[in-house]
């Protein structure tokens, strides 16, 4: 089992094409659903009472929902607009509603997880839950610019307490006061003693560190990108849920391969708006099709 | 044999570290010297009678120097600085010289070249010199928005004589008004009907377009940028001179086999100053380690 925590949203997307408007989303959904497709998922995150059945019996058919939270009040809610090239985002509104007050904890039967994702959230918060599993094998977490400003210290314990650290490249470069990404990793790894670091790129795909070995790999081509939200988590939670699904002996070789699954979900995430791209996928077959293409496209040498 | 026509230049090239003044470089000599570790070269370029005798010695190592044209005046010389990050460089000064007034032709000898790589010369003068060639198998040309923007129709004109383009992920935009670069490959295509396209990302790789098959190759990933000079001419040149080299029929898969040579000898000539990354390169083994290395690295899937 995979436990996924991290935040619920209700988001209003403004993209030059559309906007959708107080949409399921947050980055424990896109992670849980790309996820869900892969092995079985359990979910920690707070939602306000503004939750329909529907949404839940969305997120139910990819997660158990024993660890979600629904709390008094209003769910945390995002505004934000990408410009006309849908590279750049800016947030014009927060509401943080439920998630100032959420304080995680992990449900019984999430304890034997054997492998964590602990999305964005509150480094601190991060840490305590690490520590309710009973044997986890392995873990990895993401942070954004905000905690690396106001808990760095937190922050840095964090990382140094997962087997993974998935973070975006002007994260790393906010970490590290390096601009290279590969003086990025080796700091990182100097610094919190983490054993893999994945370097997200958005478009231009990701890197993946792991003592001196580095892997580089290109994001899936997509000609028609809708709406990036959620990309990085959609990959993130791909690549742990196909890790998880594997039940092998996690190697810098295995984690390749997953991040081809993770990129892949990363891809049908980008077609739709919002959550659409990820359940609109229909069965694994057209996950492994579009894998098996990826293989393709991607450059190998030999003779 | 492979025709490299381009320009010569003195560069003065400004880095956060260290400044190069008025250093042997142009895109015919950063092409010609990657090109000339794979296959024979002849150069087809105009040099100031600045040029020093060792100058010519250092190209004469990797090229045919018939047909550089010695004229009386000064080298066309530019001047730029980079940013601190080295992503972004800002042109001071250029002095055009003896570029003015350069009128090309091929040399007997080069008429039978099978290879021909034209850089981002007056496009006009690029298809001039295409028609000089007896028997072209492979050809392949490079712009710039200079051109672009002042000589619209005759870059296209260019591009529909060649069988491949390469292009910066800047340029492609600003030729086809399109901002993904899918999309910009395929208004490529229509407009020009060109074969193959390829893409330069910069630090992020290239891909390359080819009917309905695309192929994304990442940069192979260095640590140490001194100065991204000439980078992509060094990728382009080698991508046509290991083409060359093969003797084989040209094909997609072969393509993306000389683009990792052609990102290779990129990362080479990042790591020095000027010329000088390309130029330390020793053998030949120093590449296909490289190369090697850079197979393992990027991204497979399988079982």
């Amino acid at each position: 089992m995979l436990t996924v925590f991290g935040s619920l949203a209700f988001d209003t997307i403004r993209t030059p094409k559309k906007t959708t408007k107080d949409a399921l989303g947050g980055a424990a959904a896109y992670a849980a659903v790309s996820a869900g497709h892969f092995t079985s998922i359990g979910l920690v995150a707070a939602s306000g009472s503004d939750i329909t059945t529907d949404h839940k019996k969305t997120l139910g058919r990819y997660a158990n929902l024993d660890g979600l939270a629904v709390l008094p009040g209003k769910m945390f809610r995002y505004d934000g607009r990408y410009d006309d090239t849908l590279s750049t985002r800016t947030t014009l509104k927060t509401e943080l509603n439920v998630l100032a007050d959420f304080e995680p904890s992990l449900p019984d039967r999430y304890r034997a997880s054997r492998f964590a994702y602990l999305a964005n959230n509150d480094p601190d918060q991060n840490l305590a839950l690490l520590k309710e599993f009973d044997n986890v094998k392995f873990s990895m977490c993401d942070t954004i610019d905000f905690w690396i400003a106001e808990k760095r210290p937190s922050v840095i314990k964090m990382i140094k307490n997962v087997d993974a650290l998935v973070i975006n490249d002007e994260e790393a470069r906010l970490l590290t006061k390096e601009y290279n990404l590969l003086k990025c990793a080796k700091k990182i790894t100097k610094m919190c003693g983490v054993s893999y670091i994945i370097i997200k790129k958005g478009e231009h795909g990701s890197l993946l560190f792991h003592k001196d070995e580095i892997a580089s790999a290109p994001a899936y081509p997509v000609e028609q990108v809708n709406d990036p939200t959620g990309a990085g988590d959609a990959f993130a939670g791909a690549v742990m849920g196909h890790l998880a699904s594997r039940k092998k002996k996690i190697t810098f070789e295995g984690l390749k391969k997953s991040m081809a699954y993770g990129n892949v979900m990363g891809s049908f995430a980008v077609q739709g708006y919002g959550l659409g791209g990820l359940l609109r996928i229909k069965n694994k077959k057209e996950i492994h099709k579009r894998v098996q293409a990826y293989s393709k496209a991607s450059l190998t040498v030999g003779s």
